[in-house]
């Protein structure tokens, strides 16, 4: 009878726990370079008409990883090897740490993903073809931010423009302040950190968040 | 007579201002990758007896970058023209990012410098005459610390050993948890984060940290 009960309590405070965590921890994924690309910039690149490769689902539904690798270039480096995103987008879009722009020797602003207004250039190359594109603007280095269902908002009691301040479990434990909230009913929840913040906070693929609204 | 007082109060103010600031904030540096040699690895690389060559003084009183630099080597990949720091050590320590241990395909501990027990070794060439050696240990990232003259850690209410939280103050801020205050009285007061760090915090050289003592 002792023992049933023992069992029954463990069960009991496993789902608990596990309730707790889905409650109160979100995903982070560490995203690495990446470009986005136009319609027009993937005639250009890849042929006319041509279309994307997806080989990996992502978490943020319909987004997904090509087969596509093209190289960047800077006045300092090239890039090799840098994976296009789908599906495509009305603006190309690169997206670096601040690592790799040091490597391209380009000074790329801190900027939320789709706002690329006045950012810098850069040249993009399809290796095997070696056809290069320049692009006007498009660099930039993401800034952090969490992806959010309704659902989820509503519970964090926060909304789409949030900034909150996220509570990250790594091996190198921080809290990253400033970080954007975007609410979609599209999205999935979770926190999105480039590799220079992966690496500040010993990153794996186990890290959970805590987010910790501001007063 | 009022412009007199404004520009009294202007200069008290400024002076309250710089006050608080020396009172609340310390400096904080980011170290890049570099290579502290032993005697006996100095005399394998370099030459019996050979004496490093000081360019630059660091913040910490006696420590220098030299002149000297070398070639670190991984199973994937070599970083080359790493600075070597003087003085002399018991032991030979290499310290670099993980984004540098990845480049160098060797998986390295977070760790304080000077523990090195256990830590990976590597292969480290003086490139000008082509010598190498392997190091057994010594392999590390090191773990973000402060230097604390001891009359700061008084004022901060901290000591040798403790454990605090620090905010950086940059385009990126964050708090940093989990840092080691290391109290000496030939210290000057500083606070040391890698190029991970430094990037994922968008650091430049006027970057100020604040301590937060935990409760």
């Amino acid at each position: 009878m002792l023992a049933q009960a023992n069992i029954n309590i463990e069960a009991i405070v496993d789902a608990v726990i596990k309730e707790l965590q889905d409650q109160l921890f979100i995903m982070v994924e560490a995203s690495g370079r990446h470009v986005h690309l136009s319609r027009e910039d993937l005639n250009a690149l890849f042929g006319h008409g041509y279309q994307l490769t997806p080989v990996k689902d992502l978490s943020q539904p319909g987004q997904f990883a090509c087969e596509e690798r093209v190289t960047i270039t800077g006045p300092k480096n090239s890039i090799q090897n840098v994976v296009v995103l789908g599906p495509e987008r009305s603006k190309s879009q690169v997206e670096v740490s601040l690592t790799d722009a040091l490597v391209l020797g380009i000074k790329a602003p801190v900027r939320l993903s789709g706002d690329i207004k006045d950012t810098p250039g850069l040249k993009i190359t399809n290796p095997k073809n070696g056809v290069s594109i320049e692009i006007k603007e498009g660099l930039i280095v993401a800034k952090r931010h969490v992806h959010m269902t309704p659902e989820d908002a509503k519970r964090f009691h926060v909304s789409n423009g949030s900034s909150v301040k996220v509570k990250v479990f790594g091996e190198r434990p921080m809290i990253l302040e400033d970080v954007d909230v975007r609410v979609d009913k599209n999205f999935s929840t979770a926190m999105h950190i480039d590799y220079d913040e992966a690496n500040a906070c010993g990153y794996t693929k186990d890290t959970k968040g805590m987010i910790i609204v501001d007063e």
